[in-house]
């Protein structure tokens, strides 16, 4: 692959995927978004969609809306959204926040191994999950075992099948592809490990789901949640996702005991009952609005296809490690994330002691939008259903030429808010 | 007050709020919406809230949306919803669902009272309210003393006051304004009775807020929640809010410790701190579509004045009474809310026995939409801020016509999708 502006044009010219940066809103001319994983792009779509939602079924059809497309939004997108996973269309519902999710299916998880004390996590696991856990194991009386790998890039699937206490372990839980490095888990060998101590094991899909193949069936994974905000494209703050394998679904109970999640709910019974399968993971009125958005940028990666992105991300974030390769490396500059593609995800953490600066310099000077995760990560997010491989090759010689006029000097190093 | 067509019109000519129509969608035609109180009328100013939102903030500026208005977005529109309900503005956030909210404080009042093992509700209550308590109370131990009123309107406070043990209630919590009859709870009686006992309140809000004039800091409530889609017209599934006193919000703590309720969020420390204040009760990424429309609607309620609206309210809920007792209370349509209206919120049950197949009447054969509630009970939802007299009178004047000329004996008793 040569790095230069034309072999990058190239590819475009013959990327089959090219087509589909049509479907997404992108008119600010000299910026390279680079932040996909954190926030995707608005999809074409969803502009129509949410006109429709907000002026005609809100607008006018009012409370009926809720018989009209509202009540089994949930179930509907979640439908689609395990096409993207690899599980069946009755095993994910949208619902609440990544966060709230998550604490649903801990705790679900740990009543179904009520007598084991043992939750195994990481240190570099995504930090809400980790708040949440010790939230958890606090009330409950649960340990945490930690598993640190040496460094964020690092991340040992043996270390934690090592962690795992096999008469005591009731919960396993990642972040299938890490937030600072892009690290990828082995699934099923992580998953086939948890079983066999007869632990549950919880994958939070955030940074993987709609830019890597994912096998949730095939790996016999249990329980995951994941964010739709992301490679989704579904908008700010758009509702989370949760998958419960189908067997487990009748074993499990959330603790959040909403009448979204009853048995029979406009029956209005005063005692609880769950509803029978995945809708018994559902606890509130769902936010309709941000709810009915995902699912114009989830149909989108549908059309394109999961595998052709993947291979498309994968060309990328070749590309993007070779031009930090030649240009970049030589500042010192690290690589934090893994060079080999296949244990990647679709981001590519960029390091350096003046990090903040440099990215505050990138996006000030240089209209480049990655993110930043301390201490020292630059993060940049592929999203191949939108990227060029030209905006990757720009990203990166703009942030040559951060560092060779040493363009980052001015900036201080504060906090960036970002998400 | 006449009962005439006449009249009705002449009490729109003269109402001082009658401008406020204007703020909303009214575009039904021959519709007589009498829902507010499940699903609010759109605001125009929403339309254009939202279409910013998306086309501009997350269209154009992308990730940067959140340090320009997103991130400060719980906090600033529970200020907002402070000054409706007699709370300081930092005493409210817009986070979640009601359900996920009222789990939060659920756990929040009962650790701070750890030795005491009673919470007093009651069996009127919202169902969702009534779910989650029963699944706290079976985790934790806790018993529920539910207190059950002769009736669905004859809900007593002397009642309440008189369940309370103690020496072991944790917990009072109530529905303030019952969703079947509309009657009110004194709050500041039980409350007092409450704190007598050493316990905390929490109270739903649901029914009330964007009604009723509240005075939680006046009354020292401790904790409320509510939701902001029925008469504060936020959205359908709009995130709620919730209250916590501003001397309580340091003793008090999440249980879902998610990474938005988080001290420094961007720090990204592994460790969890709650943060200071309110924020320490968001839990993860708000629905920033759905959170953004609610804005509109609270902005034209403060214009419009809570104290005006409940004037207004009370006069068109008279209004309908009165129209009940001449034509309806013939049929045996009994009235299932309180006839006084100073313990009497903005909607009105009327019930029958056949009350489901003349709901659908209503809504099939005279396009006027109320909703029902078990076992006979049409609701019907004033809203004054788009609510007319005419809409009352010809509402009652159709319900009229289905009991004369029993155009209910068509449909069948199956039960309505609302919410």
């Amino acid at each position: 692959m040569q790095l230069t502006l034309e072999s990058a044009r190239a590819l475009d010219a013959r990327d089959p995927l090219a087509k589909f940066r049509d479907e997404f809103v992108v008119d600010d001319a000299d910026t390279i978004y680079m932040d996909g994983n954190s926030l995707g792009r608005l999809p074409k779509r969803a502009i129509a969609r949410v006109r429709e939602v907000v002026e005609n079924e809100w607008g006018k059809r009012l409370v009926r809306g809720w018989g009209e497309g509202w009540m089994d939004a949930p179930t509907r997108i979640g439908g689609k959204i395990a096409q993207l996973i690899g599980a069946r269309s009755d095993e994910v519902i949208v619902a609440d926040s990544t966060s709230v999710n998550f604490f649903k299916l801990v705790h679900a998880a740990l009543d179904a191994r009520e007598g084991k004390k043992q939750i195994v996590t990481e240190t570099v696991n995504f930090p809400t999950d980790a708040y949440i856990l010790q939230g958890i194991a606090r009330t409950r009386g649960k340990n945490i075992t930690y598993v640190s790998p040496q460094n964020d890039v690092a991340i040992s699937t043996d270390a934690v099948v090592h962690a795992i206490d096999n008469r005591n372990c009731a919960l396993v839980t990642l972040t299938h592809t890490a937030f600072k490095s892009g690290a990828v888990y082995d699934m099923r060998a992580i998953t086939q490990a948890a079983h066999d101590a007869g632990a549950l094991v919880l994958w939070d899909l955030s940074h993987s789901v709609g830019s890597i193949p994912l096998a949730l069936n095939a790996c016999e994974a249990d329980l995951a949640v994941g964010c739709t905000y992301k490679y989704l494209n579904g908008g700010p703050g758009a509702p989370a996702f949760l998958y419960v394998r189908r067997d487990l679904q009748e074993q499990l109970f959330n603790p959040i005991q909403g009448w979204f999640g009853q048995k029979n709910q406009f029956a209005m019974d005063f005692d609880y009952a769950p509803a029978q399968g995945i809708a018994r993971f559902n606890v509130g009125t769902p936010p309709i609005l941000s709810m009915l958005a995902i699912e114009a940028g989830v149909d989108v990666l549908l059309e394109a296809g999961i595998e052709n992105l993947r291979a498309k991300s994968i060309q990328q974030t070749e590309f993007l490690i070779g031009l930090w390769e030649a240009w970049l490396k030589p500042f010192g500059v690290t690589l934090n994330s893994p060079r080999d593609s296949k244990i990647r995800g679709s981001h590519v953490s960029l390091g350096h002691p003046d990090g903040l600066r440099i990215d505050r310099a990138l996006i000030e000077e240089m209209n480049v939008i990655p993110d930043f995760r301390f201490p020292d990560n630059i993060r940049f997010g592929i999203a191949p259903i939108y990227t060029r491989f030209e905006d990757v090759y720009c990203a990166m010689e703009r942030l040559r030429r951060v560092m060779t006029e040493k363009l980052y000097e001015k900036y201080a190093g504060e906090r960036p808010m970002v998400t």
